[in-house]
């Protein structure tokens, strides 16, 4: 398995963001390949990238020969083939748990709010700016209450979304913060959200995934 | 692990669709409680609902006192609790390639497309019947477009997404075509996807899964 890891992304892409998490909490080596998606109409549908990624999105992972795709599916393989420090807890009852908060922001907050939709909205819907962050924070809202109460509610919370280690949910959590504040959110109504990502960001495995760390971030 | 299992469902939600395909290909009996999800004002905003899914969406499971949010994570933990039949292949790097499959449904087409996204673009946003068809259209189109691609070149295709047997991918590729459907889809350019459907919908527990099978569907 010590094949090259390559991980295209996109520094504000909160999708690879959550892979950078992953493979930084793995301690694993990896490249970044960077794909800006704003550049000469978005590098994600340059011919190249389309035949590794038919849904010229970002994140797509490289190990060796394989091309792995979708952040949660990539989340998983990691920690199959890499299983210390694990990213999902050791019982069944346990990992549907802590899959089901991952995908409440990867299924039912993120897609509704990542570039291309937006872009949709605008471009072919024709609403303002004013509409679309209102559309960005309505599902943010509405997905973001529903986590802080099923963390608050359940005794397997703990410095982070499950227990004391941070695991697959804490990496779907903290890009999508970073997104609801990009986008004008306050988000002293879910203290429980804030008071994880500030546990996760203090160890230097989210530290170096933050967007502003990027290699292809803009200068500040 | 013989405890009742009772899945919170709608006839039409294809999230809950793909938990009804999962449930019977384990030869599972369950419940089904329904929620109506356009009755006053929808029923997965009742109280006792919310309490149990602050999401307010469906499917649930109840699998004795624990109750199991996300259909892509209930199927999971049905595959780890229920290991025979498997809906995931043996090797991690397969398993990756099948959730990959699974997830370009869950995450980037059906969120978009959902009762509640719909309802908002025409409430909110105020578009009418034709561009709300026309939104719904165009992520299925690029998202059943990538689909067919990964499906066509990859070797380990079989007369299901994966192989010889129906596993994870098959259970959120159904529902999707059908759902297509409503949109009034052609779906004649993605024969692959087809053509897997039909295998599908040959076998018993889908057949038994689809939406005008269930109890909570009107009269024909």
């Amino acid at each position: 398995m010590n094949e090259p890891l390559t991980l295209h992304s996109y520094w504000r892409s909160s999708a690879a963001y959550r892979v950078r998490i992953g493979l930084n909490l793995k301690g694993l080596d990896y490249g970044i390949a960077p794909v800006h998606l704003l550049q000469d109409g978005g590098r994600q549908h340059d011919p190249d990238y389309a035949a590794m990624n038919p849904q010229q999105l970002v994140p797509t992972l490289q190990h060796g020969h394989r091309t792995l795709l979708q952040s949660l599916a990539i989340l998983e393989y990691l920690d199959e083939v890499f299983p210390a420090p694990p990213l999902l807890p050791a019982t069944a009852r346990e990992r549907v748990r802590v899959r089901a908060l991952a995908q409440l922001v990867a299924c039912d907050i993120h897609p509704l709010n990542n570039l291309r939709v937006l872009q949709y909205l605008q471009r072919e819907i024709g609403i303002d700016d004013t509409a679309r962050d209102g559309w960005a924070r309505h599902w943010m809202q509405s997905g973001l209450a529903a986590m802080e109460a099923l963390l608050v509610e359940d005794p397997g919370t703990g410095d982070f979304c499950h227990g004391q280690t941070p695991g697959m949910a804490d990496c779907c959590l903290v890009p999508q913060l970073y997104n609801a504040r990009r986008f004008g959110m306050d988000l002293v109504s879910w203290p429980t959200l804030v008071r994880i990502e500030q546990a996760c960001l203090a160890l230097p495995a989210f530290e170096a995934a933050r967007p502003e760390n990027q290699p292809d971030a803009p200068p500040a």
